[in-house]
């Protein structure tokens, strides 16, 4: 189901009674792009360490704008024996809500973009029907306006950040040069109150002033008066005044209150969608999803925090329980029979023998995809399709038990220990990031870190190494690598040979993060 | 006429003939957002120096997209008595060429999207089908690339790029752990030439791989074969080589080249249209224009100067005669006449007496443009409304004639007072940014900077200098302001009660030039 601002509204009940009544949900972005310095492969550095990684991830691709949400539910059904699915793609848009609502500005990567296009995105769903959002703290100061204006507007004092240091005459102060206009409005009013109109627009003015109106009218006319901004198409603000009895004041107070709560809620948007599932404490499953999990809680939540042990505890908040299926698909007894754990391949792979097919079936009034007609890198597809392998993958699973099972529900022990460990792209020695306990600490005492010209190629560090039989390189950047030899005996080998070398410099795995550890130290 | 990247080539020469046969060319930018820190009051404070404003625009501008580019071209027909116009609207999008051109990352505002949004901006057309575009140096590279490549494959050699440091042994040296892999290839070809198939693909293989096949093959077989590099479906690049006699090889090798050739110009893309204008000379009219002369200079010429000196000559080499309407129509004899001068209310006014509609017909084969009907930011309808402001006004100049005449041409020496004077926003008293020669300096002796805490409001400041009568309050951001004072002599009196201040300070205008030049200083 496709939801944008125009039927987010109605669709929102479905949401949530679709993750309310779900054994597990599969969730899947689409991000405007990846990383706005580093190019991809320094970005996922083969000896990144888990902080390293998360830091950088957090510098170079925060900016980007999550702008397609996809989210799918599976629910089991036992008469059935098949999952009933409900899948939902949202498009997500920072539309300002109001004059003085952040202005979100975001990144966006060409090659991304363009890859999008290339598979059908539609960006004027995105930036023309987006649903908007909220932080948290960006809904606490809307809610905390909105109290302040209605505090302001129904007694007139004002609350005490309205009133500026120098005019502590409070509420009755008018400045000097508003006085006349002020007087102005105040004729108009009593001519109101007397003659046989029941409203008065008054002239578009500025914010200060209609602040001065909203005081004097509610000091000096406390009854009989609904006062109220209105804005012309052109977007000019003014203020209307209508007479009316003490029912009808209260009825039209009422009325705006409501008003102001649904326009609140409108401007949280689709936060609400993942509040939903955050409060529903249920398996959250993706494939890859670092940079998901990352983006959702960076758009929808708070900052990401500097220290990668404060992300895992935010983390644990808002998706107590996850499972990557890239993960589980690269870990034993998968590892042996999936060869390339990438979503579509992986989707593929998962329908042969050993595997199995899922029973899967769309829920009534729901579009429902067909794997065979691929429709990837659209959110929802993506995220239905890894609710497919993770369903094939636990299957498997029960295929070991005596007796052996078919079905292996989400809440099974089996696949506990897929929990809360996230996917680490391209990392040679740490499969993932382990969001409840601390993180593998593999040796590393094979490994040099190299530095030399720019015009170097593999080629020439490999003729460097050429002693050494086998060695592996990452790069870091242009200037810099990492060497892995296949024998830690050699480091100190190296590290001789390289003592007199003009053009190159080698330090140890240690040596290098030593180094790092300094430099942090002296930033703060 | 639409111009995306699927009828560019075709539309090209039609832009280059409008272009040389108009009398002059109006053009107009939609762009991705408009600041990327300050909010746009900031961005355009009414005190800014030209040389403030330029460094502010260029400093919170420039990393958005334009995406839009609107160019009309205008000739004016004796026999007619009309300006036949070519209205030309261009999508614009950095596709990245290949794998190795830069990924450009461009800002987005969610403002300026959202109001482009709601002018139903078609921004599938951008990202989908915009035409790429190229800078001076990113061409100069690409040229150098292309031309070291068929070096590189013509003659086995290399260029020096191509050899590193330590692979000083040239060409026909193949590293140890590559040397198994490149006998195998050759033995295949040393089969190919004796078997009665045509062509053999190799395997995918890295670049470097690819780079050691070329060099070997055009050493062992320097005559009979063709190799190219072809791209998979899945973007795998591999080795094909086919059996050729010497004449199909040179044909093959002339094919390349054209090819080659033609890849380079669709990369150059839409900057060749900025090129051709540039090199017309002919006047280019706009509105408002100085950031889309930026835009522009910073897309397809080159990173904009950090001088403004530096930036005036450069538009000079761009645009040798530039003029704008909006600066015209803020000029006398138009000033008095002309109460709001954004371009749709100015379009309106210029139809009405004592100015008269222009004569103008869209050429043939264009689709017409009707101002009844506003379509409004679209970049070629604002340029072709810009150009029909333009010949309002210099139409209305020739009034002034004895005789009087009716159509005042491009080339008049009426309209030479506003060449290249470019629309300052909202600056108090410098109206234009002047490209060819000094700027205005006004004197700014009444004006005082004032710092204090970020609670205080418009109102606080009135209330301070309440007895210096009027004052017009300039604000720079939430704790500082510029106050002018109506009287010169009463700086001194307001800098006197100030001195033992503890909440607010204030400095002279001179002094904060100073202190602003002496922080310059101190960075470089
Ligand atoms: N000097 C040099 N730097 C390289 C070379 N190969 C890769 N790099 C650097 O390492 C980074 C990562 O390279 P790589 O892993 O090959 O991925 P890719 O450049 O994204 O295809 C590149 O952006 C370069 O900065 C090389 O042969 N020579
Ligand atoms: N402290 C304070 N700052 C203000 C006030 N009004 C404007 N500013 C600052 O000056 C900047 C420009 O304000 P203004 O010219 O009113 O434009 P706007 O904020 O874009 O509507 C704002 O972003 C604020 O930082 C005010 O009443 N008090």
């Amino acid at each position: 189901m496709e939801v944008t601002r125009k039927n987010y509204k109605d669709c929102l009940n479905t949401v949530y009674s679709a993750i309310e009544e779900a054994d597990f949900l599969a969730i899947d972005g689409e991000f405007s792009g990846i990383s706005d310095g580093p190019n991809v492969s320094a970005l996922t550095n083969g000896l990144d360490t888990p902080e390293e990684r998360y830091t950088k991830l957090k510098k170079h691709s925060m900016d980007f704008l999550l702008f397609q949400f996809g989210l799918c539910t599976f629910k089991y059904d036992q008469a059935k024996s098949k999952y009933i699915t409900k899948p939902f793609n949202f498009y997500i848009f920072p539309k300002p809500f109001n004059r003085t609502s952040p202005d979100i500005k975001f990144i966006c990567q060409s090659s991304s973009i363009d890859f999008l296009a290339s598979q059908g995105f539609d960006f004027n769903k995105v930036f023309c029907h987006g649903i908007p959002y909220l932080n948290q703290e960006e809904e606490a100061q809307l809610r905390e306006q909105t109290e302040e204006r209605r505090n302001q507007h129904a007694n007139g004092v004002g609350t005490p950040s309205f009133i500026s240091p120098s005019s502590s005459k409070g509420s009755s102060h008018v400045p000097e040069e508003h006085k006349d206009f002020i007087n102005k409005v105040v004729e108009k009013v009593e001519a109101l109150m007397v003659n046989s109109e029941k409203t008065l627009d008054l002239e578009p003015c500025t914010g200060f002033q209609r602040k001065l109106i909203y005081q004097t009218l509610n000091w000096k006319f406390p009854k009989g008066l609904h006062v109220e901004t209105v804005e012309t198409e052109k977007k000019e603000r003014y203020i209307q005044i209508s007479k009316v009895d003490e029912e009808e004041r209260k009825r039209r107070e009422q009325q705006k209150l409501e008003k102001e709560q649904e326009e609140l809620n409108d401007a949280v948007g689709f936060s609400r969608v993942i509040h939903a599932i955050s409060k529903s404490g249920k398996l959250v499953v993706g494939h890859n999803m670092l940079l998901d999990v990352m983006h959702t809680i960076h758009q929808f939540y708070c900052p990401l925090p500097e220290d990668i042990q404060d992300f895992k505890e935010v983390t644990m908040c808002v998706f107590p329980r996850l499972l990557d299926t890239k993960l589980m698909a690269s870990t034993q007894p998968f590892k042996e029979l999936i060869t390339n754990t990438s979503l579509a391949e992986l989707e593929k792979q998962l329908k042969e023998s050993p595997f199995k097919s899922p029973q899967v079936e769309t829920a009534e009034g729901f579009p429902s995809y067909d794997t065979a007609q691929e429709q990837l890198h659209e959110a929802g597809y993506d995220a239905y399709i890894t609710g497919l392998c993770f369903i094939a993958m636990a299957n498997y699973l029960g295929s070991f038990l005596t007796p052996p099972k078919a079905y292996i529900s989400a809440r099974s022990k089996l696949i506990e220990p897929f929990f809360n460990k996230l996917f680490l792209m391209r990392i040679i020695d740490i499969p993932y990031l382990n969001i409840t306990g601390p993180d593998l600490q593999p040796k590393r005492d094979h490994v040099l870190y190299v530095t030399f010209p720019k015009e170097w190629k593999t080629s020439d560090l490999y003729q460097l190494f050429s002693a050494f039989g086998n060695i592996q390189v990452s790069w870091i950047d242009d200037t810099s690598a990492f060497v892995s030899l296949s024998q830690t005996d050699q480091v100190q080998i190296a590290m001789n040979t390289s003592r007199y070398a003009e053009s190159y410099k080698i330090q140890t795995y240690a040596e290098y993060i030593q180094g790092k550890q300094q430099e942090k130290e002296k930033q703060t």
